[in-house]
């Protein structure tokens, strides 16, 4: 089946979705992105996502082609026209297309691009069952990571990696500490303490870590934001990992080394079934 | 008027070029580039651009959809199509378009796009007769600037915070040492010693860097290959950048300190005069 995708105003055969040459997202990474989950054809966290989006704008000085309004809008075609039950949408704003040159082009409309992926098993995941395998990598990214940015060469080649490893990701260390996973945040639990780095320049701050630390807190869960070493990581109860397309992961091996049981752990498990009931709840 | 652009084999219209939005050098950074000038309509150091080319591909396990030989042509008839007596001539290569995954397509096929800009004065510049301005600010970018990688969101920051502060260009300072310019080398000249940072992940391996060094070493200057603080730049007799596009030019003041006299020094004009007159000769 051919999708249908969305590209400054027109939705369009996904065949003949392009951008200019000239765009600086193609020349430059100027852009940045979002990934929406859907489940039961409805969209998890939208607001939340919307709001980053915003900020990472913000950050770079991007203008905003959109109001939160027009975006949803576009979201829920998409979801229509695809006929997406289960699956992510993703969403890309650029600075636009100029000619090149570093410094930024005045007068030039943002670039924005829209597409679904259907996945089955985003909810229903085997792998949340078995729990995932970890290596842990060098932090080589820049320094703004706290901004979304299509910048995403190094965490590609830090999956490759964990694929030549036999393993599904990479956790990223910088000073000694783990920063997050190539594409997800991360967390170990020791003594029914939830530990995951606090928010700073030097990771994401993820849409799902937000609502998954606010739902552990409400469930009188312990929860600590401090950095935390490998070393740490692998002598942990537990370990997992929260993004918009895995939500709560279990990690069960770091570096060919079994995290506690070397199954997935009874937090990171009850943590996946309240986000997943609660979001499902509030999906729009 | 309208350029003449060449993409994927094909020779078109600018306002045709286009990249898939599936693209990875649009949704992942994941595209190499390289900048050739041109002089009396001929190619300065086309060699060490390809050879240059071909080595960031091999770092990041890409495949390169031409021949040197038909890089040349294709250079060549960009030249001729759009009269270019002097200017630039941009080559990309990505990894291609496939439905976004971190983890590296298999089986896809490489885009290559290349496009010209006209300049005058890239030669005769009126900038080397006064010299450029320079700040400083801290070094963000990824750990591998070696790799000419398109994630250039943060030279163009920075290019952005020298044009507020009234400056033309950053120098980068990482650990307490200077690393290099936005999108050039950086040198300084004290005691008769041209010293610039020695080669390694952390700065680009500069074409005209190369030539300029091999040049000064021909003409008996001293070169030493080291780190240096901005302290001791601003110290200096004298400072300059080189880049495919500036040649060498001369660093008058750096964060609002003249530099030497304040005017551009003799090391720098004669080098750049070296470089011009030689790569002239040699151009093809």
């Amino acid at each position: 089946m051919t999708r249908t995708v969305y590209v400054n105003g027109t939705y369009l055969p996904e065949h003949e979705a392009t951008v200019s040459i000239f765009d600086r997202g193609f020349l430059f990474a100027d852009g940045v992105y979002e990934v929406t989950s859907v489940l039961d054809g409805k969209l998890i966290d939208f607001a939340g996502h919307a709001k980053r989006l915003q900020r990472s704008l913000d950050e770079l000085e991007m203008a905003n082609p959109t109001t939160e309004d027009e975006l949803l809008a576009i979201h829920r075609e998409l979801v229509r026209a695809n006929t997406i039950t289960e699956g992510l949408i993703y969403l890309q704003i650029t600075r636009g297309a100029a000619d090149r040159d570093f410094a930024y082009p005045e007068g030039v409309t943002p670039t924005i691009v829209l597409f679904t992926q259907a996945k089955t098993g985003l909810a229903d995941n085997p792998m949340a069952k078995v729990g995932m395998k970890v290596i842990s990598i060098e932090d080589q990214r820049w320094g703004r990571r706290d901004i979304k940015t299509v910048q995403l060469l190094y965490p590609s080649m830090g999956k490759m990696a964990a694929k030549a490893a036999g393993a599904h990701d990479a956790w990223m260390v910088e000073d000694g500490v783990v920063t997050e996973g190539t594409s997800n945040n991360a967390y170990i639990v020791k003594g029914n303490t939830i530990i995951t780095r606090q928010l700073g320049h030097e990771i994401l701050s993820g849409i799902t870590r937000a609502a998954v630390l606010r739902m552990a807190r409400e469930a009188q869960m312990k929860v600590d934001e401090r950095p935390f070493t490998i070393d740490e990581a692998k002598a942990a109860d537990e370990a997992f990992v929260t993004s918009a397309s895995t939500f709560v992961m279990p990690v069960v091996e770091i570096d060919g080394v079994a995290i506690g049981t070397g199954a997935p752990g009874a937090v990171a498990t009850r943590l996946r079934e309240i986000y997943l009931d609660e979001m499902r709840k509030a999906a729009i």
